[in-house]
């Protein structure tokens, strides 16, 4: 089966979806994109995606060529003409195609283009039983990781080093605290208390990490949001990431050491069951 | 006119050049680029920007799908089909389509796109009688401006940022340090010695920086490859930029106040000229 996708208002078979080579999400990476999970057939915490995009639209100063509205039909269609149990919905706005030039273009017509991911079994993912092994590496990335941007090349590379080390995954380290995972936040537990980085310019406003933290303190769980280093990386009892696609998911060692037990802890693991029973409920 | 421009071996009408909304280079910025400068229908310093090319395509483990000689080829083919006789041509290769996954895909089929960009008065630009107007902004670039990618989203807003600002480009300051311009090398002149930031990852390493420091040399000025600080420029006599499409271009303001004279300097011109005479001499 080839996908249908959504370009720039159509319905396109995957292999019809092209875009301009002046499209300035090409040729200047002047893009934002979102990534939003489907469980049951049902789209995981669309309003929160749905606001972090404007956001990430609003700094740049690009417009939005749909409303919230259109885009929840245009993402409800594609679960329909993919027939999506469970997966992804990736999104991608540029500031559209314009002749090379570094100033932006005026008036642009934005570019908007939506593919599905089918992922059966996202829910039941077996790692969340067996926990990820992380690596640390340097944070090399530019200095605004609050907008979500396509300039994703670092990421690729940092899980390309994961992978040659043996590992799933990087936690990138700036100045000798961890900010975040190649595509997810970074937590750590010790004792009762989560840590996590604050929010800022150096780290992507999660919009999992934002429900993951109101489940914690709903469920009388301290939470500390910090810069934490590796040593405290090393002395923690578990360690977890979050994202839209893996959840809530145990990391178990760092840079070949286990974190606690070497096993997936029990916070995360209640943290884990806390978000899929919540955000299912919610799913819209 | 329409130009003719060249994607993956087909020479196509601009508005037929299209790439798969699934290419690396529009969804994680996984490209990199070069651009040429034309001068009397003749390329200026090809061989320097294949190497580079081949640099850049090297540290991302990234195929060639062109040899040098083929490469040669089709830049002046399209110098021929859109008739240039000053302008540039512009060369992207990407690690092409794949499903999206931070993972680079097994034995991908690289993207290339060529397009030419007419400029009558390249070489006799008016600006190099006036100068440029700079700002100085922080350089938020990730950390290997070395590889020439795509991720162009801050230089382009740095242009932005400066434009705002009733200037014509801007210089990124880390550290207390210019680094470079926002698609530039950057120099101060003081007596008769040149300064430019020394190679590293820190910035690009400028095919125009190498041939215009050689001619430096050549004509006895002394030249210094370090770190400069900001009121190293406000004390400068001059100031100046290359690129392989400005050349040598004089500065004459930092963030409101004139350097030296406030006009164009002689070590700006006589560079200058010397650059524009070797380099059509060597123009292939």
């Amino acid at each position: 089966m080839t996908r249908t996708v959504y370009v720039n208002g159509d319905y396109l078979p995957e292999d019809q979806a092209k875009v301009s080579i002046f499209d300035r999400g090409f040729l200047f990476a002047d893009g934002v994109y979102e990534v939003t999970s489907v469980l049951d057939g049902k789209l995981i915490d669309f309003a929160g995606h749905a606001k972090r995009l404007q956001r990430s639209l609003d700094e740049l100063q690009m417009a939005n060529p749909v409303t919230e509205e259109e885009l929840l039909a245009i993402h409800r269609e594609l679960v329909r003409l993919n027939d999506i149990d469970e997966g992804l919905i990736y999104l991608q706005i540029t500031r559209g195609a314009a002749d090379r030039d570094f100033v932006f273009p005026k008036d642009p017509v934005p570019t908007i283009v939506l593919f599905t991911q089918s992922k059966p079994g996202l829910a039941e993912n077996p790692t969340a039983k067996t926990g990820l092994k992380v690596i640390s590496i340097e944070d090399l990335r530019w200095g605004r990781r609050d907008i979500k941007t396509v300039q994703l090349l670092y990421p690729s590379m940092g899980k390309m080093m994961a992978k040659a080390a043996g590992a799933d995954d990087a936690w990138m380290v700036e100045d000798g605290h961890v900010t975040e995972g190649t595509s997810n936040n970074a937590y750590i537990v010790k004792g009762n208390t989560i840590v996590t980085r604050n929010l800022g310019t150096e780290i992507l406003h999660g919009i999992t990490r934002a429900a993951v933290l109101r489940f914690a303190r709903e469920a009388q769980m301290v939470v500390e949001e910090r810069p934490f280093s590796l040593d405290e990386v090393q002395a923690a009892d578990e360690a977890f990431i979050t994202s839209a696609s893996a959840f809530v998911m145990p990391v178990v060692e760092m840079d070949g050491a286990p974190i606690g037990s070497g096993a997936p802890g029990k916070v995360t693991a209640r943290l884990r069951e806390i978000y899929l029973d919540e955000m299912r409920k919610a799913a819209v």
